[in-house]
């Protein structure tokens, strides 16, 4: 019996790309009393459940990426399965 | 010399909570034609940057979790370090 498979992508802004959403997050927790978080950066994951009879998936889930999930004038994802 | 620590907390929805998001995703993808996709759920992370002197912050970070980075009605977090 063949099982689903699973992917996970996990999108993040480039290096060097305002975050304004972890800005916000770190000035809010300093806010509150947390000076020691200096930093955050935000990003999103995709779980992705993948039919078991599916063909030729690595290059589906590139695809996929590039076109829907993440925009790679600004972004890079990262596939782990 | 100290470094500074880091910290990323996965965010995801509860199992059974309806993720318009991802299902707007899937659908986008099967009329795509990517079908062998059958189910897409989405989360989100926070990579925190925190200061080397910082003390008790297995604490502070699920503190945070809870109080901002979560909503732990609807969501569950993780922490990876």
């Amino acid at each position: 019996m063949t099982q689903n498979k699973q992917a996970t992508v996990f999108v993040r802004l480039k290096d060097g790309v305002l975050d304004p959403q972890g800005v916000t997050i770190q000035k809010a927790l300093a806010q509150m009393g947390y000076d020691e978080f200096t930093s955050v950066r935000t990003g999103k994951f995709f779980e992705l459940q993948i039919d078991a009879g599916a063909e030729d998936i690595d290059r589906k889930i590139d695809e996929v990426c590039s076109k829907l999930l993440a925009n790679p004038v600004i972004e890079t994802f990262e596939v782990k399965k």
